[in-house]
């Protein structure tokens, strides 16, 4: 049976000061849960229904385990309905971030929305992207929003959080590539095997500071009359450019 | 001054029942209510700050203007902070659709989420895309949340709900495309200038009775592992390539 000290704890992890103070986050849903399961992340608690637990006590032993009832997992998360699990994670030890010089890795220049966030690390992951490097200033990877907009590919993406001018200072090799109105068409540039792409934020774009860096600048040609697209949208975008 | 009632009445406007009911909606924004108050929707009343009144009281005298200041703003809308202007739009009459055989015309069949769908009618405009039909089931064009997040982009589409089959039964001339694990890789084709685009929903894709009408299944070729994209990244990622 869940406690109330349980409750609460599982609760607090919804704030990002009690996420470090802990270093766990949650992960809800079926599939997002039984994806962590078979990770290598490490589970501190799993909360789920009798069905959901019978099928993972077998091969999952040192982890505390709390069947519930869907009216007892709703409000623990973020979710607005759970019905079947959702897992208390434990972070990963910060490492230095890999940059390949044979493949992209995406730097995120203050990402703010945890919905885009989310969003951009599911679509990395589906373009095979395997690092990504945020700004300090980069909403929480750890967010529940964040977490769950990833649909699982959180636990694909090697994320770290870095101040960007220092990683591009040491990357002299490779092209730096950043979207501005004034670049070169996407549709047309032939992109080398590996780089670094900067995506800027939502509302201010690429910052001053990191722009300097840029090698390389592109935009992707606007056939209406929007201003502007969502950073997830551009991300999405560039990546089957540089892709194809 | 605001009253109560006026309060109230803007309030109202967060939930569709009464958005029907008075066949109003709200605008948010400096800069979205700028550009409804240039277009040719109908601005029934405005609530901003006095620098934005002055600014537009000389050219609009047929509206209701009430001067607020920030804290008054607060929550009346859906912007957890907006110290700059709120407008209460008028929907235009329901017209038929135009399906044009010279360009392309998105279908959305049942998008739920608030955020996809406006996310997804700002990038159909940044690709030229000037028709928008949605399944009776996606969520309401007018909802604050879809407003905000086309960023303006409302005002530029023609936006319809409709039954998708009795659409496609009538466009026998117009091929249909439709994102399916299995289809032609969109890379390699090459689109025509016009035609119909379905999107399925968020996470049952396309449904059975619209698939029957697909006649041009497409794939987004993947690279990584994520196991699916986000329905206004496969969106934007579908345009990109039919319009390059």
């Amino acid at each position: 049976m869940l406690t109330k000290s349980t409750i609460k704890f599982i609760k607090s992890l919804q704030e990002k000061k009690y996420r470090k103070q802990e270093q766990c986050f949650v992960v809800e849903g079926a599939k997002s849960v039984e994806e962590v399961l078979q990770s290598d992340f490490g589970v501190e608690m799993l909360v789920a229904s009798p069905e959901f637990v019978q099928s993972v006590e077998s091969w999952r032993s040192n982890i505390q385990i709390f069947e519930a009832k869907p009216t007892e997992m709703a409000g623990l998360g973020d979710f607005q309905s759970n019905d079947a699990a959702l897992a208390v994670v434990r972070m990963k030890p910060k490492t230095e971030p890999v940059v390949s010089p044979n493949s992209f890795t995406l730097l995120l220049d203050d990402i703010r929305d945890p919905g885009n966030l989310g969003t951009i690390i599911r679509t990395a992951d589906w373009y095979g992207i395997q690092t990504i490097i945020a700004s300090e200033e980069t909403v929480d990877f750890y967010s529940p929003k964040v977490i769950n907009s990833t649909k699982g590919s959180f636990i694909r993406i090697h994320f770290s959080n870095a101040d960007l001018s220092q990683v591009l200072q040491k990357q002299t090799a490779l092209p730096v590539y950043g979207a501005f109105l004034d670049g070169e068409d996407v549709h047309t540039i032939q992109f080398p095997k590996g780089g670094l792409l900067v995506i800027g934020n939502e509302s201010k774009g690429i910052s001053p500071t990191v722009e300097k860096f840029v090698t390389n600048r592109v935009t992707i040609p606007r056939y209406g009359k929007a201003e502007s697209l969502n950073a997830a949208i551009a991300t999405a975008i560039l990546l089957d450019n540089i892709k194809r």
